[in-house]
């Protein structure tokens, strides 16, 4: 019997393979024959990086970039244990929770620090790159992100613009040419799960802004500006990158992202399917089990769970899941392929007390499963 | 497929009955032509009359009686549904609950109402009387009770003493002649999950005594009681109640209730077990599910899950347990015959608001179970 677990992480609790090996130790103390192949999954959010080096037995590299504010931080990126692949959280470099709430303000905020991660990434020669775009405290249209890899946005009197939103609206020239040619030779693929446009009441701005601390001013400036950016692409380069779906994906980097050459904007979980190559792995697989830390409806919207379970009803396998809690509303699941799902939660205790018992948690609920699975193989139809 | 749901009472959550109906709705969205047997269990303590009662579609019966300190209240015991057994619950009519924290004190109360719950019961012509004596408030050796059905402690005076546990200390002359003589026609179960002898460091007011009010000084002054009036039962009817296992129980209520004809103490679960006739029932089950609000090391220890697991036993069935929540040291109930368990929790939640939705919790997870069942069976070895 053939076992893959493919779990995403539970937040603040385990780890994407933490959660997978608590799991198979739970499975084993049954079904010690059984083979357990471990998937650690994400779905291009947080702990995609950790999950894919863990995946491919590659390293987490450090680095320093320019943070939101332009002070220097310590941010990371994954490369894959080929050495091929580099995977990149833009929050590590750009995120919201760099920014300390008093200070958010999308008007002054870049996305330098992720252009800086992805020009790392070039310097280590790899051929792909893996960029997931949630969590960021800017609303930049990705420009800091370009500028880091080498385009120019002048002004009016020819003098390149500053950081921020805010700036945009002062561009009256982009120069791609002397963008970073490596860019050339490597694929790059956009983890990105919403399909608004880069302006407009659907746009970055008016949906993402007020979270990342823009006042309702605030997001109209920042929405003209992005408009105008859009206008001086489009008379420039002839690309309209105002109504791509995902333009307006973390503060428009979506938008900016379509200047760079090989990209493409795709669902996170896909992107990491097929890193991970886990169709090869269910297969033949007898039973595909995954999990996430806290199922809902959403999770039939793209999230992991719902990834793992289309793939693995393509080759017709049976799929369980397992998690951390389960929302009133997650019924919807089983259309998306779930077959069944079980929370693990044992007793009533704070947030804080239950998140660190998760992984004794997870091994109980899979002793049991697999406890029962035995004994349901055994009764009578 | 036949499936027995024989769970006990989800406390201050849903009754035994409902615990049953909420797993059979689960089990049923999956598995419509499956049979349901729904028996609704208890061990002899709270919601041991509901259960009973529910199991046999009997009836509640209300009926004043005297309180622990003297005062009337509303008290109920069971009916079965063809009349021929009572079920009573001392906790009723001489409950801890029933005495406010400040007026707990062992020395004053009485099961008097004990006595006259039982004597209601022989009023209707049953043949059997389940007495469950968890949660009573009284360290009388259940001389109130014997009161209450017509027996006599007399003081040196001649005179009948008082209520409360200190009033042993002065009887002199106990007379059982007048004990209501339809006792001798009835059997009375008495459901007794403690095997404490009446007096000493084991006995009834030192192990239980100060849970019910007593300090140090009146647990000395109730041990000697009981000691005393033991030896005066002794040297008047040649037995010895002191070391009778259980004699302890429920404020030495044990000890009294050997002084009563066809008297047997026994296992609280196993009296239900009978009364149900569970054994047949699960003889031609293919699978068992029992379940309790909160399962840990105890349950193992005689509860409502290990009973219905050992008789599923003699007939090699599957036991699965569906529980409220989990304790981290229930892996003992493996071996008392319990398969494979499954919690209900599904968020993070306040107790009340937890206790709140235990139904949904319920149903749900059985619907899950019952999916997995289906996906397990189809799963080659």
């Amino acid at each position: 019997m053939r076992i893959v677990i493919a779990p995403d992480s539970f937040k603040e609790s385990l780890t994407a393979l933490e959660v997978a090996q608590a799991i198979k130790i739970g499975f084993q103390k049954i079904l010690p024959h059984a083979e357990y192949v471990l998937v650690p999954m994400a779905d291009g959010g947080e702990g995609t990086v950790q999950s894919l080096v863990d995946a491919t037995q590659g390293e987490i590299i450090n680095t320093e970039v320019i943070a939101p504010l332009g002070n220097l931080i310590q941010a990371f990126f994954g490369l894959s244990g080929d050495k091929q692949t580099a995977i990149i959280e833009m929050a590590a470099a750009s995120g919201l929770h760099l920014v300390p709430v008093e200070q958010r303000n999308p008007l002054k905020t870049t996305s330098f620090g992720t252009g800086q991660l992805i020009k790392a990434a070039l310097d280590l020669g790899v051929k792909k790159i893996i960029l997931g775009i949630g969590g960021s405290a800017t609303n930049d249209a990705g420009v800091g992100m370009l500028q880091a890899l080498g385009a120019l946005f002048l002004d009016q009197h020819q003098q390149p613009i500053g950081f921020g939103g805010e700036q945009l609206q002062d561009i009256m020239h982009v120069d791609l040419s002397q963008l970073d040619p490596r860019l050339s030779s490597v694929e790059l693929e956009v983890a990105c799960d919403v399909n608004n446009p880069l302006c407009g009441p659907r746009g970055a701005s008016a949906i993402f802004g007020p979270q990342k601390g823009a006042s309702v001013e605030m997001v109209e400036k920042l929405d003209n500006a992005l408009l105008h950016f859009s206008h001086v692409v489009e008379q420039q380069y002839q690309r309209n990158i105002r109504d791509h779906a995902g333009a307006g994906a973390a503060g428009g980097m979506g938008g900016g992202l379509l200047l760079l050459p090989n990209v493409s904007l795709k669902a996170g979980v896909e992107i990491v399917i097929k890193a991970v190559k886990l169709d090869t792995l269910v297969a033949n697989a007898d039973l595909v089990i995954t999990g996430e830390g806290r199922m809902d409806s959403q999770t039939a919207q793209g999230k992991t769970p719902s990834g793992v379970a289309k793939t693995a009803k393509q080759f017709q396998k049976p799929v369980l899941a397992i998690v951390g809690s389960l929302k009133e509303d997650y019924e919807v699941i089983y259309q998306a392929g779930i077959d069944a799902v079980f929370p693990i939660i044992r007793q009533v205790e704070s947030l804080e007390a239950t998140l660190k018992c998760g992984r004794e948690n997870l091994i109980s609920a899979a002793q049991n499963i697999a406890r029962f699975y035995l004994l349901a193989k055994h009764i009578p139809d």
